[in-house]
């Protein structure tokens, strides 16, 4: 159809994400449907109106469209595409009730995420797709489709961080280290990481942290009494990415005063509220802040990461602990469910 | 004492906060204290170590204290002095337990914000002093030691109001009505403002308010129903000067996707919360953030100001409702507790 892009999909990662909603048994969690939203591709063919991109072409498919021509793409201020709102989409973004896939007995099978990359082939609407220059690592540049560039662009985009500036991390999976990627390129001095597992302290070593608290082993005192603590002052930015309400607010609470920004990244569950005293947020001078995606503009940003990366300053090949075909999906989705990876890829065709 | 002023108060603005704190029977509200925080006034004598200001200056003192020492102070990031704290404080800031006034049996007479301009003279510490060119209109200049710089600057400093934006204000008294003055200085082109009371669009106009919203007449409607509906996309800038924790939810919901801004400037009752949905702070991408004095440093700030009132940019005139000699006081306090009146001036010798 116009606009669209099919793209033979090289290689997928799979995250939290998808394996959720294959256990979700109701709406939003519908079937038959595609999952799989990080990638990368080749384009196969394109439909009418699609410039941008022609057969061949490198692509990265991503989850939050860039459609180039409303008011919030065209802004350097949003990444929330006001023409072609984010949404879980089974249908195709720019026409409604249609799919690009179907089942054996024509029966339609559902899009997730505007990407479904889970598919040897798929059909992407051309403002959810970044061209990119050709690279010999498919198996590395498809993380920039999602979490990882979520965590970078966190720290190096929305939050901004300042070189010689403190960091705290609560939660680090595959975005959480990549927040603390993200804060160590931005020069910040001590990235203090929080987490439930012993073993992370080392894993995130590798991405600049510096401290490691585990809430098991604070002595029942909560983790941003810990922080405060370490810090004196508290951190300048502090990064939620476990996706618990409860967990903003330790958050909120040992971010500096003056100046403190908490930035939200992890997805709680639907009707959670975030509760802060009025008080602190008068007399304290603290910011809340969030963005999908970190904040990245995917056809600018992207290309950007990638450069990084090839400049060997972005690490992405400590990401990767598992490596599977596609026959192997769901021992990476059995990984994921057992917090035993960070990303792990799956080529489609080896 | 050593970096201590005495002043001799020229004029002084009661505000509510003094009002609240006159009626106040348990602790914060202790007796006897000498009210008052808004003020100009001449230097009488100085302590040791005061270097900045000498005999015959004529400075404002201010509730915060502006150190010149501490990282808060020598960054522009921050306006919360780290080296003496913000406190109701009844001692002075240096000298915990003492006070410089005394009844007439001896017994300690309390000071209040640091400040306690209800008097025809007061020690104020040099922190929470700052120096001023003298000037011929001390009922004007007078204003900028609270209510209007904090409302000015939430909209200039702290949330940096861009031209051409849409600000939305909750609450018209002194501080709603100071923030619509500094977005239109900012160069706002829609002003919507939201009171109780109809008289305050008529008031309102003069301060750049170019469209009004009375809750009451909503037909029902959320008023982030309302401001949805008059802009479309919601507001760049949402402000609350009530100090009711459910308004900010309000002013957060109205707020426009991508780039929105709350900024929290109403002091709500202790204890109270403000709770958002995380759903929304993470897929809208808007920022809660406040700050003290709308982010004023004072030294640097209260000049700025006062030049941009000189030179007849910042309208202060349309802020004084009333003037007043000092023992005609209680009818400001009446005025203010009944909602007739913006700023009432007291002139301490007149
Ligand atoms: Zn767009
Ligand atoms: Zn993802
Ligand atoms: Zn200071
Ligand atoms: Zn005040």
């Amino acid at each position: 159809m116009p606009r669209e892009v099919r793209i033979r999909i090289i290689c997928t990662s799979p995250s939290n994400t998808d394996v959720a909603f294959s256990k979700m048994k109701e709406s939003p969690g519908i079937f038959p449907r595609i999952l799989g939203h990080e990638a990368i591709g080749v384009v196969e063919s394109v439909g009418e109106d699609v410039e941008e991109v022609s057969e061949g072409d490198t692509v990265i498919p991503t989850f939050l469209p860039d459609c180039g021509e409303c008011v919030d793409c065209k802004s350097i201020k949003s990444n929330l595409c006001s023409k072609l709102p984010y949404k879980l989409s089974p249908w195709m973004p720019r026409y409604p009730e249609t799919t690009r896939f179907t089942g054996l007995n024509g029966e339609p099978i559902y899009h997730f995420l505007s990407v479904s990359s889970f598919s040897e082939y798929t059909v992407v609407d051309i403002a959810h797709v970044t061209k990119i220059d050709h690279v010999t690592a498919p198996n590395r540049a498809c993380l920039l489709g999602c979490e990882v560039s979520t965590g970078v662009a966190a720290a190096w985009k929305k939050a901004n961080v300042e070189a010689g500036s403190t960091v705290a991390i609560f939660g680090l999976g595959s975005v959480g280290l990549a927040v603390a990627e993200g804060a160590r390129l931005c020069g910040a001095t001590r990235i203090i990481g929080v987490d439930l597992n012993p073993h992370k302290f080392e894993v995130g070593k590798k991405f600049g942290i510096t401290d490691f608290v585990n809430p098991k082993n604070t002595g029942g005192k909560p983790v941003s009494e810990m922080i405060m603590e370490m810090t004196g002052v508290g951190a300048d930015y502090c990064f939620e990415c476990v996706g618990n309400a409860s967990l903003v607010q330790e958050a909120y609470a040992c971010c500096r005063k003056g100046w403190g920004k908490t930035i939200m990244l992890g997805v709680d569950k639907p009707g959670s509220q975030v509760t802060l005293p009025s008080y602190n947020i008068l007399h304290h001078g603290k910011t809340l802040l969030a963005s999908l995606f970190g904040g990245i503009k995917p056809k600018s940003d992207i290309p950007i990461l990638l450069k990084r990366y090839l400049d060997k300053e972005l690490q992405l090949d400590e990401f990767v602990t598992h490596e599977f075909k596609f026959e192997d999906i769901n021992k990476a989705f059995d990984l994921l469910t057992e917090g035993k990876c960070l990303r792990c890829v799956i080529w489609m065709n080896k």
